[in-house]
């Protein structure tokens, strides 16, 4: 990268969950060190987060939270993950990418470390083809295209909303399956990026994730997780269940499978299952909600299309668990939050509208 | 594949549409030669057609379609690769493979030759995921799963119908993206396997494909083209919409990806937009058409799917072109001719009712 200006430098935050120190930053350097990253703590706000020296950073504990949003901080979780979301809402730049911090550099098959974060903005920047489906994926890719019967109306493509990544060596399982499987190792690159069709509805991880904030960001909501919630490790599920049932509504479009992170280490199945079994029955009636969900026309922005989700969620969910009807109102209110902390407002609307900035 | 028994050996019938001498065979000969070959000489009848020997083979030409068919042929094809098709009708096996006779064995990236056929079997014999989508492509193959998030209720799948394979060198464009790109070549590997979600139609091309005759036999009709038609190069795409509306509407699954075949020589340009202009207009209501398609819950077997998905082109696509008109009344004749020949009749409506033979 010598020489050469990074992707989108001014435009792009990378957000990082963290409760302990970032020394995973330094095999990250060459790629990351141009950007600026927020970072949220998670768990004690006394502890003392180190970030390897040279990193451009801010960092957001607890105590920063709950002065920034006042009674609103209740929509952001606590002794999770999930908490990340806050850095999206005060991040000012147009796109995110969200990492886990014990993911490290993968290599391609070459054995060259991957620039994860270039191929997500090569992801972001290039349109995405949810109206048809095409059998060579990445049709605005080098060396590939729409293949014949591909509808000549349709390769324009839609602005692309989400770039979802992947991951080599463990992979992202539930804890059932890391039970059954304690050894099995993700080694098979799959060099494709694809567009998950409209209508569709995809599991989302959040371990290393790029998306557009003007485009989809107040959609990013991780929800009510961990410290006091009957729930985790369902925040991206959460998050990605909403996203893809909005960008199809607004036409935007999200991406799988390129850029590969090195993930290096399984979390505990026995805690993962604790944090995860009432997901694990909850999402046989949560999934076939998001995908029966549809959205009024009126519903223009993001904001729009959230609230009314999360209305959807109240009258239809709530008979799931009454953690739902908490979760709605978790849902109405972060979007009060980010158009508190974002009054210039909706980019979104605007970039819908045509008149992106 | 010494001392391996061959997987379906007496399961599956491979059909090859040709105008040509099958030279083609020698390169596939240590992966074919154990399985039976239907093919469906093309155009003149009187030129013979030779074989490689040690093949075990039967040939019809046009005389044998008109005599085994009688005024019913007319649904056939001539002097268009869509006369593949009566080799589905004709076979008895479970399975068919058909490839065309300018695709040759193609290497993997260690460079060693694949078995085509081998995959497709692979792919057909382990089910489909249409009804969620994986984000690591096919959870069946060996070092891959379900990913966290995907419901439990749906890990067992559906039954393949259909496998559709890639193509290395010469990839499958129209002709006016073969105009603008005459040097591109596919060199890219991508090593998975994909199922189309349900809802989402795709471009079923006939290069190298993969079937379950007792699944989806009937749904596999490859249209009116060729001589007497205004059209060609729309066969597969035809057979593949028709395909997946069925599949979706019986809960059976359609997978993409691999194998790869290589794809020696592009085909004609010119020639193919002349055979093309029309569908290249048409498909941008024919596949609004598709991707809208209901099929009544009392339509359980292929048949009954496929004689409604016929009235219901000739009610809404005849507007387009007369063309559709008796495009509708060939699909109606070709299940007729395709209950003559397999008089046993319904093992799709029996597969589907779960009494699998």
């Amino acid at each position: 990268m010598a020489g050469v200006t990074p992707l989108l430098k001014d435009e792009l935050d990378i957000v990082i969950p963290t409760i302990r120190n970032l020394d995973f930053l330094e095999m990250w350097r060459p790629f990351f060190e141009p950007y600026h990253l927020i970072i949220v703590q998670d768990g004690d706000p006394s502890k003392v987060i180190k970030v390897p020296e040279g990193f451009d950073y801010e960092l957001y504990n607890r105590n920063d939270i709950n002065r920034i949003l006042g009674p609103k901080a209740s929509c952001i979780s606590f002794k999770d993950s999930a908490c990340r979301c806050f850095g999206y809402m005060v991040s000012k730049k147009k796109y995110i990418y969200t990492i886990d911090d014990d993911c490290f550099v993968a290599k391609d098959p070459t054995g060259k470390d991957i620039n994860a974060l270039e191929q997500h903005i090569k992801n972001l920047l290039s349109p995405s083809t949810p109206l048809f489906f095409n059998t060579l994926y990445d049709p605005y890719r080098e060396g590939a295209d729409f293949v014949r019967g591909y509808p000549f109306s349709l390769r324009e493509g839609v602005p692309t909303a989400v770039s979802h990544g992947l991951w080599l060596n463990i992979p992202d399982y539930d804890a059932p399956t890391q039970l059954v499987k304690p050894r099995e190792r993700n080694t098979r690159y799959v060099d494709a990026v694809m567009t998950i069709p409209k209508g569709t509805i995809f599991p989302m991880c959040g371990m290393n994730l790029g998306f557009n904030r003007d485009l989809i960001g107040p959609a990013m909501y991780f929800g009510l997780m961990g410290d006091g919630q009957p729930i985790g490790r369902y925040d991206d599920m959460w998050a990605g269940w909403c996203t893809k049932v909005i960008c199809d509504h607004l036409n935007l479009g999200v991406k799988t499978g390129l850029p590969y992170i090195w993930h290096s280490k399984a979390s505990n199945p026995f805690v993962n299952l604790k944090k995860e079994y009432k997901g694990i029955y909850w999402q046989e009636e949560i999934i076939p909600f998001f995908q029966a969900a549809t959205l009024p026309t009126e519903c223009t922005t993001v904001q729009q299309c959230y609230i009314e989700l999360a209305k959807q969620v109240k009258t239809k969910l709530s008979a799931v668990d009454p953690y739902f009807t908490k979760l709605a109102d978790a849902m109405v209110m972060w979007i009060e939050a980010w158009d508190e902390l974002n009054p210039s407002g909706d980019e979104s609307a605007k970039l819908v509208n045509g008149s992106a900035k």
